[in-house]
């Protein structure tokens, strides 16, 4: 419990506001240290005498402002105190102070991990020395030239068209191209329920905008792509991170997040998960979406791999196995062609769409016509299907190329995974291995990755690498592995402990 | 006085929160109609009998959920309580009722004005018929070969680097030409404070959502850009309509608006003002910036129509005359050159940039580097000023064509201004016509424009029109201001009351 909290129910402030203003207070004047964990509420709120409904509130009013984050099968702890920069004024205060002319920004901006994307996409972007840390294309596959010839087409036949504002939602026959892409993988969709988006990025944040409110709860895989924890740092929303094993979310600690936090919204990547490489196995697909009807949460896939299978058999989406009536779709061709294009879509049913158009509008008022058209007619062409010819066995072998480096370099203590597609192999050290001193003494000596601490709503995963191969050549691999190898041997602690997650054996609170 | 309000000062529910009670369930039951004026907060006081910032209070709350809107000079009005959809849930709450699963969206897509942009935007692309509602060149001007020859030159040359992901800021050159034509134009502005967009649409989303928290008040023209409401809308702030004349905002107003609001930032266009074509002075505008000054108000300076001057002195812009401290530029490609390629951007002090770029990080990861490359080789190669050499004369040439189909078919007593430059007109028929009854009409006769209640952040405005010149012919013009004429003169109300606004005489409290 935390020391000094006296209820005072004769105040004009809320017993719950009372108890969250302790723990912020506390937080603030350093009594309580980041990453504490609260008292399960069950025993606060006998400790105090209030009622346990009380005490959720106060939770989730910090969690609201960003003060906690909460996780599931582990319990509810306290942020950095720096990194709540801004929380929304009380009606009839004056946020509008004399040192905060310039400096006091909204939650949008300066919200718990809003800037973590950033980071990982400074690293990706970085291409000096060796990168493992971009997850794209090789550069020297991009079909640059067959990309020109359907650009100088769409410029010299509808120049003027596509130059002009075009409609919010897409360029009709793009729309209708992913339409029946979608369908040819057996899902139940119409072009209309199809906006095309700057890449998955902005089909990530209109999905999150359209439905969640600050303090609202989302469940999480965890850990999960940066982006998507930035997002919901940006609004505020509530991360409800649940644990993955090697299928993904686990649906006993699922069952459990839905029943407890009654989420708004379920984020997942059930293919070639970011950045576990995990696969969602048919059964477990079925799982997760019976346990999201029953719950009625909605269900964001996020498939931004599809079409970079390297082995195996593809896996029905969630969208077409529920007939995409609750699944909201989103995907790119940041991945399986070219980044640069910024076009990705997002397919939701009819309600949810109308509302993303509506959002999409006053956010940019629609992706540019030209690129749009100009990728429908290179995609028309086949372009795509002759990029992936050539990117996959490339692919392939750098796969195998740096699963072969892994083995010879790295401790045999040390764990990766043997991803069945997507872009990168992920690392798992024992538990006290310090990454970020890793990632800083690889980066001297010129080898990007990410860390692991970038995919999660905490700070955990320090003990845990990204590495991408499919932008680097096989000798750059070998080399950048061996390089990596090194400096972890130079590192393994004398008494490793196990990387797996510690099972949750026991009910847990929050 | 609301009927039937009672305080009770033992409830645990704050004073406040009783009085913004008491006032939502009469807007929602019909006794008090949308459009409704609230009782001034002194007089509402003094018959509660409580603290005259309690119902300060009461009503900011009202406002920062869409309850209400204010006026200054005017008051605090209902608004129709169909329009307030969403609000944030209480902590503890449960949104997630039966009804609600794919039907209960956020603020952000059902606030107040948050679809105004998308009709003023699908009568803008509508291109059957005779359109004056597009605010862009005319499309036979565009310059689709010349910018072709740029874009396969950048294709050509630098394929593989702007096909990839580029800087979240923007691409580096296009950001040292930006930062260059500002400072030709009086600003003290370096590239890095340059951050590209998808438009002046994001710039403004982007810039809104960095400084504002829902409830924040903030200071509009009335009437404004359509674009600049539905992000308003979509984050729940309060917007403040200062009345403009012929010369833009009125200070006097606007001063009594920045001392009883206390606003996070104001929103103006000095330059060809959307709608009403306003050009603000060179001492108003030093004015203004005095004001804002003093009031440590953020100023958003939207300058779209920079280029399109058609006569007259060019007038420094308030980033210039400011010296780039305290007002954030935003200005646009989509008007002077090409709609479709969704290029603007944002000038701002350099704290704001980090915040904008890190909001821009997460909409989307970056504007697309192949249109920033092919814009930059085009704009590097004379073609904006070339495009505008060719296209100016004609809008000129469109304008006076208007001007004088206007005089020729509008009655005697409709009043329409003389813009310097910009793309429309904008007529001002008596205060009790019914431009609605109108559009319809026109539409039907193949004439679509902008009515004027679309620029509002109420529902004033319904006697104005905003006809676009620069996309029709000459003889399109004639034949449509001839159509609208007569439209006009079978509805000219037999007393018709003045178009102008009502001066503001008294001191208003709200």
């Amino acid at each position: 419990m935390l020391p000094g909290l006296q209820i005072d129910h004769d105040s004009s402030v809320p017993v719950y506001r009372q108890i969250a203003d302790g723990f912020r207070g506390a937080a603030l004047d350093g009594r309580l240290r980041p990453g504490h964990r609260l008292p399960p509420t069950r025993d606060l709120a006998r400790q105090l005498g209030v009622n346990r409904q009380t005490v959720v509130a106060a939770y989730e009013h910090l969690a609201a402002e960003g003060w906690v984050h909460s996780q599931t099968g582990k319990g509810t702890f306290l942020v950095d105190p720096r990194t709540v920069e801004s929380r929304s004024p009380e009606p009839g205060s004056e946020r509008d102070t004399a040192d905060g002319w310039l400096t006091a920004f909204s939650q949008a901006v300066d919200g718990p991990n809003v800037g973590g994307l950033l980071s990982v996409y400074q690293t990706a972007t970085a291409i000096e020395g060796i990168s493992f840390g971009a997850s794209y294309p090789a550069r020297e596959l991009m079909p640059v030239e067959a990309f020109g010839r359907a650009m100088a087409a769409t410029l010299r036949d509808a120049g003027r068209e596509v130059l002009s504002y075009g409609p919010t939602a897409g360029h009709a026959p793009l729309r209708e191209l992913l339409a029946a892409t979608m369908r040819e993988s057996g899902s139940r969709i119409d072009p209309e329920n199809v906006l095309v988006t700057n890449g998955a990025q902005q089909a990530i944040e209109l999905v999150f905008n359209t439905f969640l409110e600050r303090g609202d709860a989302v469940i999480i895989e965890e850990p999960t792509y940066t982006g998507a924890l930035s997002v919901l740092g940006s609004i505020g929303a509530r991360a409800v991170a649940v644990p993955v094993d090697e299928q993904g979310m686990r649906p006993d600690l699922l069952a459990m997040a839905l029943e407890r936090h009654r989420p708004r919204l379920m984020y997942v990547q059930p293919t070639f998960h970011n950045p576990t490489t995990a696969v969602m196995g048919e059964d477990r697909r079925r799982q997760l979406l019976a346990l999201a009807t029953r719950n009625r949460c909605i269900v964001v896939e996020d498939d931004w791999a599809s079409g970079l299978r390297l082995e195996g058999d593809e896996l029905p989406t969630l969208h077409a196995l529920d007939g995409g009536s609750h699944v909201v779709y989103l995907s790119t061709f940041s991945k399986r062609l070219l980044p640069g294009l910024r076009v990705g879509w997002v397919a939701a049913p009819t309600s949810v769409t109308e509302r993303l158009i509506r959002l999409k509008q006053i956010r940019d008022c629609g992706t540019t016509p030209l690129l749009q058209a100009a990728l429908q007619s290179f995609l028309r062409e086949g372009g795509l299907d002759a990029h992936l010819q050539r990117v996959l066995p490339v692919n392939r072998e750098r796969r195998d190329c740096m699963l072969q480096a892994l083995t010879r370099h790295l401790p045999a203590d040390a764990a990766w995974t043997r991803p069945e597609g997507g872009l990168f192999v992920w690392v798992t050290l024992p538990r006290n291995f310090d990454g970020q001193d890793l990632l800083l003494a690889a980066r001297r000596r010129g080898v990007h990755y990410s860390n692991g601490t970038l995919f999660h709503s905490n700070t955990d995963g320090n003990h845990t690498l990204r590495l991408t191969y499919s932008t680097a050549t096989p000798s750059q691999i070998e080399s950048g592995v061996e390089t990596l190898g090194a400096l972890i041997h130079e590192r393994w602690p004398s008494r490793p402990d196990s990387g797996d997650p510690k099972p949750v054996e026991t009910m847990p609170i929050f």
